[in-house]
């Protein structure tokens, strides 16, 4: 690839394209053993020169006290060596996971005798688009490289140094491993006119993984060319229904709403059935208070509840990310479900009960893409459900949807084999 | 839903979606038999209402032959009462298919007691974009309700009757069965300035089919708001390798090139490796030249056939959908796997070998969703692989490549149950 310096936005969008797609065909011919030896690979280069890339996140660091970045973006974005060797380990578990591809989904035999088999392969060339973490770089080239995958990794500006070290380092494992550097690009450039033409690449591009917010993943949807899998934050629900006991109510909302309030799947909204609002509500609520969350609650859960503030419409729908919850008594468990349904993110939305009825209506109505059944939101999480690392949490119905691990970056091929065979 | 006079585009839209919003959360909650009474009272409506289709369908007809439509389209249009009886079949045949919504894809108990558990659920609502071909109407409407999906169905302009008296008798049979009708909704518009509208309703629509020429398809993916799977018609490659008995070559060859040749797994492009070519390329393309296939060559092809014209670039990634073929002599199988992926649509494409070796190859070196070894290319179909009907044939790579039958008109959940889990 020519230096990027001499190519403009177009012309290197097409480069990455191109490159991609020549080092995933050579990825796609690849056998488990080869992608485990890179893995290993990787994360022994990024265990090696982590001296220099610590020096290089540094860059990053002071720019970004420099521009006044938060204390918490800033933490996300620090690396040290510590935190690089947790990253080599964190390939490392990919690299023990077991290999998707090859794998027979289906097959049978025809009454002709042909053989049919549904035969799961790399999809091709993924372009990932996130935040300025840099963890996120190596979980995203190890899970691709797992899946035999190519990648195109563009992470945010404030990461750039970080990145661009971070991919020397990858392309240097992946060297020694005898594989193509290319199979993961880090993007040479901070400017954002890059995005249009790459989301133009259709025919080197198969998949289009973009993380952040809304605003961000809505115009990559309008600007795309190439299939998206939206990773929307979660405006996570807990429903307590009639007859809940007081501690899976207060153990669970607790768990739900603070164990970890700035992640997707943490509760941002409670509902209450009207029975279990009379018994509870103002006991959870006070738990919720006392442990620093404001509560945000319809003219009901006020009157049970009177330190609440009142709700608004927009209530209904935030997803903050914060120690706030919005409240809201139902008056029957379809009540819920529609709530949940006009207002939710479609992400992850629990039920407490202890009704077999309610969990079988509530599991059938909620259309979204994880429900928990008395247990705590904070479990939607690809590690918690046994699929070791994941490339984010799919809020879209196509392809995958929820935790989306190494599986996820795979489609299949129909093999149809005959001796001769023709159709009459 | 008021009547569409009283509404813009826009509007018109937006109750197309709501509507059909509504009736697909309806749907998710029937059982399969209920699924299945409304398709049996569907068949039974159509053929009550034969007399009547057919009427309307003449409309469509003589408006037809009035605007000097093709003997082949006006074909494709024309309903009679043994056509409307086969579609009534072809419905009931798809009422007998087993059910893919509750299918529990997979399944495992953590090591803390959370229960993990992926099942397949109806996508929601589906916009389909067709030809002027009404037995697609009833086939579309057929599979979304055997899947649990709501449909909103736009066929060609040309079969408007046809297709708004199609609905009608589709309605009367969901309601016959306790459904709603709004669950397959025919658009009661030609005007084209719906499409855009109607794209940018993705809270409503969870999955766009735009069947049709390929300018159609990516003036649909670069409006689109909402996941498109593409189904593009085939550049189909038979590759014939070394060692290659003649009568192999000779059946296939005939029977992917001259048994339906306007459909899209035609074949449309044939590859010889040169030894091959040497026995085989002369007899071969006197077959096919003798059937009244047009033979475009390469300089080889045309020393060894001389009564063919000289191929041009566009041959090697032209779809005749007619008796021509692209032919071409490579010097090893690698060649033949890198014209196919960097000329072919990654459609369908054969090899016929006697070798191991090749087949391993070829498999793994074909970026296509189907790979026919020692078979036709025509098997490329949905019935023929024994999914039953088909929606279609999807030329992506994401969530659905290949013959889509009604399993693939679902996504999945993640249900996880657990006794008050919480997490630390």
């Amino acid at each position: 690839m020519p230096p990027m310096s001499t190519m403009n936005l177009e012309e290197y969008a097409v480069s990455l394209g191109q490159a991609a797609r020549r080092a995933g065909r050579m990825l796609s011919l690849t056998t488990g053993a080869q992608r485990h030896a890179a893995l290993k690979a990787m994360a022994a280069a990024l265990r090696e020169q982590s001296g220099w890339l610590a020096a290089e996140n540094a860059r990053d660091m002071a720019a970004g006290q420099a521009a006044g970045l938060s204390a918490a973006l800033l933490d996300r974005l620090r690396l040290d060596e510590g935190r690089i060797a947790r990253m080599a380990a964190a390939v490392e578990e990919i690299a023990a996971q077991p290999d998707p591809v090859g794998q027979v989904i289906e097959g049978w035999v025809r009454p002709n005798g042909l053989r049919i088999e549904k035969r799961r392969v790399p999809l091709g060339v993924v372009l990932i688009m996130y935040e300025a973490r840099p963890n996120v770089t190596t979980d995203a080239a190890a899970l691709c490289i797992k899946s035999g995958n190519a990648c195109i990794l563009r992470g945010g500006k404030e990461s750039y140094h970080s990145n661009a070290a971070l991919g020397e380092a990858i392309g240097a494992g992946l060297r020694r491993a005898g594989l193509p550097a290319e199979a993961v690009q880090v993007v040479g450039t901070t400017d954002r006119g890059l995005v249009p033409p790459l989301l133009h690449q259709e025919e080197y591009i198969d998949l289009v993984i973009p993380r952040g917010g809304e605003s961000l993943i809505r115009a990559v949807v309008a600007e795309s060319r190439i299939p998206v899998i939206k990773h929307y934050t979660g405006n996570c629900h807990v429903y307590v229904d009639a007859g809940c006991p007081l501690e899976l109510a207060e153990a669970v909302v607790m768990n739900a709403k603070t164990q970890r309030p700035g992640v997707c799947n943490a509760a941002e909204s409670l509902l209450f059935h009207r029975e279990a609002a009379d018994r509870l509500l103002a006991a959870v609520c006070g738990r919720l208070a006392a442990a620093g969350v404001e509560i945000r609650g319809c003219g009901r859960t006020r009157e049970l509840f009177p330190a609440a503030r009142p709700a608004t419409e927009a209530d209904w729908a935030a997803e903050y990310l914060d120690l706030i919850i919005a409240v809201k008594v139902v008056d029957t468990l379809e009540e819920a479900i529609e709530h949940i349904n006009r207002w939710g993110s479609h992400h992850t939305d629990a039920i407490l009960t202890t009704d077999v009825g309610s969990v079988e209506a509530f599991v059938a109505g909620v259309d979204s893409g994880n429900v928990m059944v008395n247990c705590s939101t904070r479990f939607s999480d690809g590690g918690e459900y046994g699929l070791g690392a994941e490339i984010g949490i799919s809020t879209d119905k196509l392809h995958a949807r929820g935790p989306m691990g190494a599986a996820d970056l795979t489609t299949y091929k129909w093999i149809v084999t005959g001796r001769g065979h023709v159709r009459t």
